[in-house]
């Protein structure tokens, strides 16, 4: 981890270069990686709050989102994590309901793969619908294209709003130096949280989550999602330095506590 | 087929009351569907002329989306069809090199989740861009909510730009009736073509793509599209009344024609 944190430190003081921003910025990274995250003993409440429950399908009905709402009420779920057009119909059942979950949604979900001004303007409706929080997927492609600053850029136009901002990195599809500019660039384009995939086309592991809190340091977030379908599963991620969970089967981990 | 067309041309008088049109666009339907689709005689080059050569992968790079628009000029493909980011990339390609091939992307891809004001800007963007076609999923989960007129409105605010409308309708995850009402809704919306699916979250079928052709009559196109990945296949969908195909194995299916 020691190697890693220098390597991550070291990058820092070359992006910021290479994306033209304060050189202060690579201080703060090597602020974040002095921390050392002791992750919270995890009882049943604690592991709920953290929970994002999630329904991303394509052929998720309105009758599906609303069941996702009660359940993130009864069960005292951190959030509801839905796709854009619900997230009217979910404000409408919180605010009927008198219920306190938080509502996500994702943007340029699931490929990353689109431009600043459909990211822009699918983020700020998710803010003026209601959304509390946005998923937002990095262009993955850039990334692998090494154009970082037009990554940098892209990003930086959909952080603008108020809502509480998840970058989604897809870490599963990149090598450990991607990885690293992909954590970097979502710190410096003005993440709060720091989420390692999609789980449509990657999925979250131990060391991904390791990584990403090493960046977040104590400042920012951390959300582990893809394939978190059991309780050992889940403690694992919030061990790891995990402080949130994205996740589908949140009613079978929590009957099964 | 005659059964399915009388459905149809029911379906549509009902559908023109619902979402609050002219009852001439129910007419138009009963024109379309007396039409008798006639396949031409399909060689390799009548082939390639109707095949979209499509990269969609999420972690697609600018390289690979360049081999795709020289594979595209090297076969004479119809289109090229990318992700909304590499619009401008394969614009100065096709302006660099005086290539002739179209550029289509696609739109709320491919969750077809997204809100009319996130659509319409991906859009706009994709047309300023360069784009010439533009491959849009209709609200899936609006037709599975039975919110016809809604996802009619929502649909209705992407077709307003110059460019060639291809409405992603993901039929396979359709029943029949939610084929037919979304078949309409995309007609009714202004669609210039009627597309079967995402190739993410499912598949073109013979039938499927009879279906589309009996509701666009002469009209309109038919874009068969996911899981084409060899001549025959790609014949058996022309001959059905696909006149354009969604193909990632295109170059395979020209060099073994």
């Amino acid at each position: 981890m020691e190697n890693l944190k220098k390597k991550i430190a070291k990058r820092a003081k070359e992006l910021v270069k290479i994306l033209e921003i304060s050189p202060l910025e690579a201080k703060k990274i090597e602020e974040n990686l002095e921390f050392t995250y002791t992750a919270p003993k995890i009882s049943k409440k604690i592991a709920a709050n953290a929970i994002d429950h999630t329904i991303l399908s394509f052929n998720a009905a309105e009758e599906d989102v609303l069941r996702i709402c009660r359940e993130a009420a009864e069960f005292g779920f951190k959030a509801v994590c839905i796709n854009p057009m619900w997230v009217k119909t979910a404000a409408d059942f919180r605010s009927k309901n008198n219920a306190k979950f938080l509502i996500a949604t994702v943007i340029d979900f699931p490929l990353g793969a689109s431009t600043a001004a459909a990211k822009t303007a699918e983020s700020i409706t998710a803010a003026l619908d209601g959304a509390d929080e946005i998923d937002v997927v990095i262009n993955i492609g850039l990334i692998k294209s090494k154009k970082l600053k037009e990554c940098f850029e892209l990003l930086k136009s959909t952080t603008k709003t108020k809502a509480y901002i998840k970058v989604i990195l897809e870490t599963s599809a990149l090598s450990e130096d991607e990885k690293i500019d992909a954590a970097l660039i979502a710190v410096f384009a003005g993440a709060d949280m720091l989420k390692t995939s999609t789980g449509v086309n990657g999925k979250a592991t131990v060391d991904d989550v390791k990584l990403l809190r090493a960046v977040a340091g104590k400042r920012l977030g951390v959300k582990a999602a893809g394939g978190i379908r059991d309780k050992e599963t889940l403690v694992a991620m919030m061990l790891s330095g995990a402080d949130r969970i994205g996740c589908s089967s949140s009613v079978s981990i929590m009957e099964n506590w």
